[in-house]
This record gives C-alpha cells, structure tokens and sequence, in this order.
C-alpha cells in the first residue's frame, strides 16, 4: 500500500513534469510565431497611418470597426461580428487658444479642452486665476475666494512611484472630478495640470465629468511647461488672470459597434477566455499606445492560434471595445450581453496600458493562494520570456463590468514596462512612430501565453 | 538552555529582519533620491549635445575626459584623478560611398566603413559581389569561388532570441572576424549587414579585427534595406558588383584616460567596489545609449550617496573608461593598475546596455549557491523596484581583465531591457533623444542599490 501511494505520488509527479515540458514546448511555439511571422505592427501601422484618430462617433470610429472586422474576417476566424452600443459624441470643434494674462503681458500657454467639456462664450473667457493642489483644498480655500475664477489644479505627478500608473491614479482626480468641484464654489473654468512628469509643451486631454443638474465649466489641460509658467507668476504677483477659448461640444448619441473575433472551443464552446483593447482613441494623434497596440495585440493573439492550427478548448474572443475613452460604454455593452447570453466566461484580459515590453500580468481580487498557486506552476513557465511578474492588481477598465455581470469570472490586466506610457498618453504624441516592434510583438505573444496556460488549465488555484 | 538556544534563534532571525527592514528603506531612500533629484538626464544631455560623439583619440574624448573629471570635483567626491592609457586612434575620414552596380543599373545604398578599417583606393573599389550567410561558408565555397570579390555577410538576426543581445552575440561574428577571414580566401572586401533586426537605411558601425601579418581588406557595414536590395539582385542575376569607395584610417596611438571618481570606505578603505561605462563611443552619432547613459549613471550613483551623506564601508569608484569600442585599453590599463596597486576589489559594475529600463543583474561565473543565496537575500529586497532579476552570465567588457589580475573579484553586469538598444547601437540615431529620462533614472537608483547592499553585507553567499 505504502508502495503503491508513493508510486502514484511519483507517477503524478512525472505527468506533471510532462505537461510542464509541453507547455514549455508549446510557449515557444507561440513565441516563435509571434517574433517570425508577426502582424500586429503592420496592423497598428494601417490603424494609425490610414484611419488614424478615432473617438467615438466619429467617421474615424466607424473606419475602424468596418476595417478591424474586415481584417479578422480575413484571418479566417470562426466567427466575427458587431455588438451595438451607442456612444457619446463630443467634438473638439476648432483649435483652443489660452494665454496668461499678466498686466499687460499675454503669454500663449498650450492647452486642449477636457474631453466632455462645454465651450466657452465664443469670444472665449477670461477670469482670476486660482492655484490648487488638490480637490481638497477647495473646501479650505471656500466660495469666497473661488468665486468667479478659474481653478487651477496644479498638483504634479509624483516621480517616486516605480509604476507610472500610480501616479496617475494619484493625480487624475483633479482631470476627471476637479472641474465638477470647482463649479460647486462658483468657478467659471478649471485649467489642470497635463497628467505626465515630463516638463513639455504638449497638453494631454481625457475625460473630464460633471455632476448631472450641476454647473458646467469649461475645463481644460494645460501643458506642464505652461502649468510651471502660470504658478510661477501666481507665486510672484496678487492676481493673474487666464484667457481661455474652446468651442467643443457634445452632440447626440451615434450608434457604434464592438467588434468581436471567435476561435470556437473544442470542449466547452460556451465558455470564454477574452482578450480586449480598446478602438476607439483621443483626437489628438493616433491612438498607437492608446490603444491601438492592445487592440493589435489582441487579433495578433488569435492570429497566433490559428496559425499554430491550435483549437483551444474554450472559446477564445478577441474584443474591440467602443468608448473606453469617454463614457465605457462598449465594455458596459459587452457585460450586458454576456449576461443577457447566459455567457459562462472563464477570464478576461486586458491591454490597455500600452504597447511597450511586457512585464507581467495583474489578477483583480484575488486572494494569497491563487497568487501562491499561479506563481508556483506558471512563473517558472513565464520566467524565459520575462513576462512573469504575476500580481494582485487592476485589469482594465473595459473587462470591468464584466464581475458584475458574470458569475466567476477571473479579471486580468496585462501589464508592459510603464516608464514612457505617460509621456505620450492622450497627447499628439501617441503615433506609431513612438511603438517599439518587437516590444509590441512580444506583449501579442505574452498574452497569448497566458490565454493558452488558462484554456489549457484553467485558473483553479 | 533549550529556551536559552531557542531565544538566541529567535533573536537572530529578528535582528536578520530589523536588518532587511533597514535595507529597504535605505533602498527606498537611494531611489527617491534619483527619482526626485536625479542629475543623469541633464549630464547626459551635456555630454551628447555639448561634446558629442567621441571615439578615442579625438579632440571630443579629450573634452569628455575634461568635462566628466570636473563634473566629479564639483560634485566633491573623495578623490578625482586620472589613469594614463594610449589608445588607437582611427578615422573614418570623408563619408563613404557605395553602389550595386547591376549591369547599367548603380543603386545607391547606405554603408559605414567599420572601425579600424583601412581604405580602399582613391577612387574606390569596384568587385562582384559573393554572398555568404557566415564564416563558415568560406570553407565550402574556397579560394576559387572568393579570390577578387568582395564577400558579402548577410546572416540576419535572429528575431527568436528573447533578450536582443543574445541575437547580437551569435550574428557579430561576421562583423568582427568577417573581413580577417575572407581575406585569407583573397576576397578584396568585405561588407556586412548591420547588426540589427530593424529594416531600415542607418548603417551600424562597430569594430573588426584583421589578422597581425594578414592581408588587410576594406571592410564596410551595409544597411540593412541595402543588404536586402544587394541579396534580393544576387538572387535574380549571375554577377552583381559593388562599389565601394572610403578613405578612413589609422593614425599613431593617442594618450588619453580612463577617468576614476571616488567615496573613501570607512572601514576598507582599500577594497573598492568599482561602477562603470565608457566614456569613448562611435563616431556617428552622441553615444547617447552607447555608452552616455553606462557613465553618466556611474556619476549618478556616487552623487546619490554623497546626497544622502551615505559613508561606505569600502571604497567605491566611478571609473568611465576609454576606448571600449575600439581597443579595450582602459579596461586593460584599469585591471593592470589594480593588480600593480595591491587593490582589493569585492566587486565591479558595468553599465553598457542603454540606458533602458532596469530589469536585473548578471553575475558571472557564479556558482549556482550564490544565485540561489542572492535571490533569497536581495531579491525581496529589489523586487518592489522590478529590477529583481538576478541571473547568471556576462558583465562587460571593461571590467573582464579585473578577473585575470584581482583575485575573488565578482563581476557584475547591469542588465536593463535590451529591446530597443540595437535600433540604434552604433548608428547616427545613437542620440539624446532616444534615451528616457525615468528610465535613466530607475538605472542608477537600481545600481546604487545594489552597490549599497554589497557595501553594507557583502557578497559571500
């Protein structure tokens, strides 16, 4: 008996081996196709040079979808269609202007309006600046001595976190919720300080909301070359004023799509492993890290298996979504439907912080033994190639909706290099230019990797 | 005496804590240090825009000699002095010319002579055109198939390999021995494609070597669009010729220096812990990543702990050696001095991989107990900053002769992600403007780092 046991402990152990070595073996497989025969640059390239900014309802937006369609129709995948799902329409209308007003100085600062903002009165605005840290210090500072001005958040990015992402988290509610407070103490516009470290001339727009039945004022991003500009006479006289012109506004609602890819499971056809970027992008530029890459990246992920002639056992979606930029609702589209579908989704990743080396993979609330689990049998998988950085973390602001809609589902971020994401992230700096080949080409493998582990095992830890 | 051992056991295991507790908040301290007061960007741009590009024994290596050794006065480091080194001394002279000559046809293409060359004849060189895929392919094809031609290397690289150096190791070869070797077969020159995996029209530079008492042929990199122009023709005709035309050459040795700053040890003053890059690089362009950003992070590391009024235990030095790219002789004159000194050294550094972001360490020739005694130890300690990856293999070649001339020396090599670095190794866009200031940043934090946790506990594992 005691032979017998021990024996069968070594027996599962060497079938263990096994499977190991053949994922191994498979990886590379995977690798090899991605670095020899990979597509996603040249698809980022058509996505960016021959359709190029892309917001929601925009023309742009609809080239998008008809194209990405076309070209997962054309890698032959087993099933591709559209899901509708009305988006917002903001337009950025002419070219902003904004100056420093400083006696009788004007100084021309770069700025763009917040995505959602008002215009101002069509000859612009002009008010007393006020400098802020912080949505915090509104509440200090009072009506009094708000009133009438323009709030200016100031609050750099903090350079001491190791992921850009961090700082970002720390610094965007002052873009995202800042304009909405100030409002409430009576401002008539809020200015913020572009979210990146890097001291240039380029502002960087992203979504600003208001409270519904509030005030609305015009909100814009102000380059940090200009922000550093306009706090430095603030510092040095009483009052300085800012002129601000911008004549964007929201238009009705526009039907748009997501675009779905299938490679149909072999076992369990019903169940899905997703893997996700965003199509739509700022006006800016063209959307190449944001997020051109990760939508690239994940057609180059079933362009993969089905050049390997992989039939997974799950069925594996590539999803395009519409308007993660400013309203998220083709991600609240997506989890509707996969409710609505009676979907049984065993995970869902997304690319959506860029298209640089890749790192690691973030799990959205996971607990210890999974992460002990996960690294324990697939670290030593990933280490090679790495990508194998496996954390508790966020996933992505599209695959999101989808815990509440979804019993079970495992919520996956994929997570490249951040040094340089907010140099260029929502700025006219966001071209193909900027995206490294090879960087992007070995995140369209990592995912795959993983996607391939999951149908493969399951995520059981 | 059970609870007397048992309490002893406990006390130890805490103080072992209480001293990882320290480290991590020193390492905190070193990073927050370069993250918020970081000086290698503005050095950096110095050196780049200021002086520029600086092979050895030009007017430029003199002035980076000068500069670098004056910027670690100002900074006040212990000690500043320089070591003596003669240096060869080549010129590339007039920008070369080269055509395929295709019947009547003359395509233009992009060459650069390599380092070290000679020249061909005033008014160039003219020759059919043979086409190897490596040096082995000499032997098969033999002097009848190669005398008079010019011998044309055009293995690419391997797109497969995951780290890109490794790409460059088994692909340069036929850069460094190609021309010594087809000479031996009475070839007339030699051209090589460049040593990167991008397409495109920048031609990569770099060292070849000719036999002592060899037959010295003119020896040029091709870009490598112009390699697949030249190879695409080889395949559809007979006979293509080659045009080459450049008038570098080689001018009596140079006096120049290797440039040495350092922290006095507090309690081994004699045994030195050395961090290092080159300060000489390729003509072509401003050495930016090759080797600005290996040097300028070695003067950032010892400006950190002079910030932090950190006092080391061991000596440690700044050592920016000369001519790296084209002779070794720094490192050679740095080992010889070190031996002829009596020095103890505990370990050396090297920085010449860009300037990228930081991903891990090399140790070489370490046994497989120090790798495994390191990650346990120090790995937690560097996994918050992601630049835990502690791996065996190479260091660099500056600091290799320190293996031959002092004993127990380890040797180490920075390892920062290698994706990027030959889409401009030793090209024109070797520039300022390729390089990422955080990401110059998080090197130098993650090599004092390192260089704090050596001084503080050594390297016995």
């Amino acid at each position: 008996m005691k032979l017998k046991f021990l024996l069968s402990i070594l027996f599962c152990g060497s079938l263990a081996a096994s499977a190991q070595n053949q994922d191994s073996l498979y990886l590379r497989k995977i690798y090899d196709e991605a670095l020899v025969n990979g597509k996603p640059y040249q698809n980022l390239e058509y996505l960016c040079k021959k359709i190029g900014p892309r917001l929601s309802g925009s023309a742009n937006a609809q080239k998008a979808v008809n194209w990405t369609k076309k070209l997962m129709e054309q890698y032959g995948f087993d099933r591709v269609f559209l899901q509708e799902v009305m988006v917002p329409h903001w337009v950025r209308g002419e070219k902003e202007q904004a100056k420093i007003v400083s006696g009788k100085r004007q100084i021309p600062v770069s700025v763009v309006a917040l995505g959602g903002s008002v215009a101002t009165a069509k000859n612009g605005l002009t008010a007393e600046v006020i400098e802020v840290q912080g949505l915090q210090e509104l509440k200090t500072l009072g009506e009094a001595a708000i009133k009438g001005k323009i709030v200016f958040y100031n609050r750099p990015f903090d350079p001491r976190f190791i992921e850009t992402g961090a700082a970002y988290g720390t610094a965007s509610d002052q873009r995202f919720r800042g304009p909405a407070e100030a409002a409430k103490y009576g401002a008539v516009g809020a200015i913020v300080r572009s979210m990146t470290e890097v001291i240039d001339d380029y502002p960087h727009t992203g979504a600003t909301q208001y409270d519904e039945g509030g005030s609305k004022i015009p909100a814009a991003a102000i380059s940090t070359k200009g922000a550093n500009q306009l706090s430095a006479l603030l510092k040095q006289q009483k009052a300085v004023k800012f002129y601000l012109k911008q004549n964007c506004q929201t238009l009705p609602d526009v039907l748009s799509y997501n675009v779905v890819g299938e490679l149909k499971g072999t076992e369990s056809p019903n169940e899905f492993i997703t893997v996700g970027g965003h199509l739509d992008s700022w006006d800016l530029a063209e959307g190449a890290h944001d997020d051109g890459t990760g939508v690239m990246q994940s057609v180059e992920v079933l362009r993969i298996f089905k050049a390997l002639n992989y039939r997974p056992k799950h069925s594996i979606r590539t999803v395009m979504f519409m308007n993660e930029e400013n309203g998220h609702k083709g991600g609240l589209k997506y989890a509707e439907l996969a409710q609505k579908n009676n979907e049984k989704h065993l995970a869902a990743i997304e690319s959506d912080e860029g298209g640089f080396t890749p790192r690691g993979f973030s799990f959205s609330d996971v607990k210890p033994a999974f992460l002990s689990g996960i690294n324990k049998n697939w670290q030593p998988l990933l280490e090679p190639y790495e990508v194998d950085r496996l954390v508790k973390g966020g996933a992505g602001t599209d695959i999101e909706p989808l815990k509440a809609t979804v019993p079970n589902i495992t919520l996956i971020g994929f997570r490249p290099d951040s040094q340089r994401y907010f140099d260029l992230h929502h700025t006219a700096k966001d071209v193909f230019e900027n995206v490294n080949k090879r960087e992007l080409e070995l995140g369209a493998a990592a995912i795959a990797a993983l996607i391939y582990l999951i149908d493969q095992h399951g995520l059981s830890f």
